[in-house]
């Protein structure tokens, strides 16, 4: 991949005890910029999380069993429809499923049968190889907040998000030690026309990061405009043979997939490049109030639509999605952190691991308004789930305010602290000779303390996580210093990593590439704003 | 107990499909008070967990094995110190062991088998027979904050706790659903003199609550004395036959038990009481600063500790207690909410498993100095670990700031909010008929919606857990309604709480037995305060 960009890599995988990440060549700039980035406390890059710790379980082998059998029921009895996609029903067909207007019923076991030929782990690649990353098995990637019309700017204001704001959060995103994956619509940039924004938004994500992205798929010329331009990227051959993007896939729940998913889903698919099917629940609307029932209904909309890319291309890597949330019984209101999802998220990555898919769900998700203790809480309790369960792929990992309809530049960095915090956790227990410590205990002895003795010597730089944003200091000291916030101190923080930003290289005759690809694009066709 | 207190039990134990705490006699007064509380936004109590999720475990049986082989070694090797308690030592002596000075060496599983008759799992009682305890095994029982010598107060104001806010936090525990605990030290009430302030203590929680609640321990003599208020407020007969206190002998950490916890742990043990013996460790400084090093320490100090209980009276219950954080290597300070405490949590609750003792963990600690993100995102993460620990008893499950410097009123009651989530979460998916909720997916089918179908209908009520803090309105109607913070909403509720308290009802004798022996006791000696 460095053949290809003709950029040097700009730091080291530097994740620890659990290893993982393919290591590249050292390179000029590299060390000045990660002395840059350390100053600017955002630290050392991290490679993708190689989990060391057990997934939790909350469905015992009875439990798991009659939720499939359940699932199954749904496919062949219920069914699900296909919309506005002549070309997809008459594929279901030819692959034996009962379609009867735009409701596909599926004999039993006929999605199952054809998902044996989707990997069961797949490398997203990147243009600076140290940054691909492994989708699948014990690998967990996180990726940032995706879809959001509004932000939460640094001057407290609330507005519409713009392209200023998109090409902030991808430098952020490239900056943020733990955030391995550059993600996607990281915000909407409404001041871009609506035809023409995936063009901007690919172009930043390929400019101003070397780490992985997501396409566009919000229509399928959008989608194959992302292939062309990761052809400029990357090369042709490169993109016929491997994996360059990882693509959100929604089904409209309950049961149904549209036209337009489906036409991204097809490029994507037929070009061996990556589909997230993520069944968008928040149940007591799109599912149950029942946490089994949802899974029912999950498993089943995952069954058909992953089908559906083996039947585009056997072997095209496809990821089983999960969103969990739930509604407000009272207001209708979504709302996040609450326990309800987290048992469909524990639920679903089981499924997941069965079925031999990754696995997507959860990230840093609330509802609140403003990045205050509502917003942690309930962002905490998403992800402590998202990363027990044994998540693969984390979109919304940081950055995500108000159900998802701002993307807020102080809860991103407070995030990534506690990204930080989860890729450490990962590591699981150190039980080698230094793990176990016993120089330290004798050396010691009662009644002392571990403050001096040499094994604390030894280790007191990497012994704990060390937060960017939280205050541990006195009360006094606190407040002699401002009696700042964490919104506060993530400001400061915020403001420092993109006042040090700094673009990876890139050759320039392929950065000359995408800029003419997206010249000429937008200037084919009108602008639209709706 | 509904005998010797005379009371009406004041409200219906309504945990749902997990089940579990006795259910008592209906009473007059109980209906109005519970609907007074649901008004003031507390909800109807809910009994102690039981819990249906399995526990999460990070180590497997190789590295338990290992790091109780090790602990072994401390015992045998290192040892443990009993200070400033002659009797102990002899005792130990007695018992078989190597006694040198104050240092205490023990032959391979001595310990272990002292332990063998303390109980798996016991019965606090309380004197509402309804808001007894059982301690061990798959219950969880969630108390207050312990220790606070600050407060955090309704005005935003940090100052030095007093006996009225002792009273509010015993209030706002017997108020508070989730909570089945009246707890301890729930803040330390530095207006009255230090020799009598148990006596305040104690007789705060048994009036004002009737809840269970823990004994004073900073004195042999003031163990005594809340043995003998129990005595009263139970009847001399039942406090003899039964456990109806749980009481925190912390170690001097590292491998040191001092005087005071001991002649407190004495006077518990022998009198049929619960100790929960606890190295108090932050990690670097009273342990060394890896995860499986601390555990070591962990189990040899407890196993002391443990057994010690069973020489004062084989089958005292005792409870295997953690307290787990690290510090700054930078400053020293505490931190909490990290990964290396959470993997201390279950790796303890693992060991404290095999040894066949409840356990005690963790709570919503926090270093904050506010009730911010930070105090939010650690509080979450601690509490998050505790819980799928599988932890029997919980203190600091709610209130705690500042390192455990500040009791703090608002973020008792956002604690609560969580602790409410995670009574739920306890319950796990429920897999019956209703649950899997297969009518609601045949009759809602493809594109269309749950929100009007019969089984949302027959289940909205009970489906999801409805927070008392978060909101999850749009942002124009929560501008419109002031653009409140978590922490305004909290000191809302709180005032709202503790402006719609009424005491449990005490039989008169037993009241006027308690004030007497207060009073005698405060006159018999001099106010002390230090």
């Amino acid at each position: 991949m460095n053949d290809v960009t003709g950029q040097a890599p700009d730091a080291t995988a530097a994740e620890g005890g659990a290893g993982g990440g393919r290591r590249g060549r050292g390179g000029g700039g590299a060390s000045a910029r990660r002395a840059a980035r350390t100053q600017s406390g955002s630290g050392p890059k991290l490679a993708y999380i190689r989990r060391a710790l057990p997934e939790y379980e909350v469905l015992d082998e009875e439990g798991l069993a009659l939720i499939e059998a359940n699932a199954d029921i749904v496919l062949q009895e219920i069914g699900i429809e296909f919309r506005d996609d002549a070309e997809a029903l008459a594929m279901w067909k030819e692959a034996g499923a009962d379609v009867s207007g735009e409701r596909v019923r599926f004999p039993k076991g006929l999605c199952r049968e054809l998902l044996k030929s989707a990997p069961r782990i797949f490398t997203q690649h990147a243009r600076n190889s140290e940054n691909s990353v492994e989708i699948g098995g014990k690998a967990t990637v996180f990726a940032p907040v995706y879809g959001p019309p509004f932000v939460r700017d640094l001057d407290g204001v609330r507005r519409y998000a713009t392209i200023e704001d998109f090409r902030n959060i991808v430098k952020l995103a490239y900056m943020a030690p733990s955030i391995h994956h550059s993600g996607g619509t990281v915000c909407e940039p409404v001041d871009i026309p609506v035809n023409k924004r995936h063009l901007d938004m690919v172009h930043a994500h390929m400019t101003l990061s070397d780490k992985p992205f997501m396409g566009s798929v919000t229509a399928p010329e959008r989608a194959a405009d992302t292939v062309e331009m990761c052809r400029i990227l990357f090369g042709s051959d490169f993109v016929d043979q491997n994996t360059v993007l990882i693509n959100l896939i929604n089904a409209n729940s309950p049961m149904t997939f549209d036209g337009t998913m489906l036409g991204a889903l097809k490029v994507y698919a037929r070009a061996n490049q990556a589909c997230i099917v993520t069944p968008f629940i928040l149940a007591g609307a799109m599912s149950p109030v029942t946490v089994a029932g949802t899974l029912t209904q999950v498993l089943a909309e995952v069954l058909a639509g992953a089908a559906f890319t083996q039947l585009c291309r056997p072997g095209a890597p496809v990821v089983f999605g999960t969103f969990a949330s739930s509604i407000s019984m009272q207001s209708g209101a979504p709302t996040f952190g609450t326990p309800e999802p987290a048992l469909v998220s524990y639920g679903a990555a089981q499924l997941a691991r069965r079925l031999g898919l990754p696995f997507r769900t959860g990230g840093s998700l609330c509802a609140s308004k403003v990045p205050d203790a509502q917003a942690a809480y309930e962002s905490a309790n998403t992800l402590n789930s998202t990363v027990l369960a044994g998540t693969n792929f984390v979109l919304h990992a940081a950055g995500w305010l108000e159900g998802g309809l701002a993307a807020c530049y102080e809860k991103f960095v407070m995030d990534c602290d506690q990204l930080g915090m989860m890729q450490a956790m990962a590591r699981g227990v150190d039980l080698s000779e230094n793990g176990q410590a016993m120089s330290a205990i004798r050396e010691v002895g009662p009644g002392s303390h571990y403050l001096g003795c040499q094994h604390t010597q030894d280790n007191f730089q990497t012994a704990f996580y060390r937060s960017s944003i939280a205050d541990n200091n006195s009360f006094e000291q606190w407040s002699a210093e401002g009696a700042l916030r964490a919104e506060n101190r993530a400001n400061q923080l915020c403001r420092r990593w993109l006042d040090s930003y700094e673009a990876p290289a890139l050759e320039p005759g392929i950065a000359e590439g995408l800029s003419d690809f997206v010249a000429r694009r937008k200037e084919s066709e009108p602008d639209a704003f709706a």
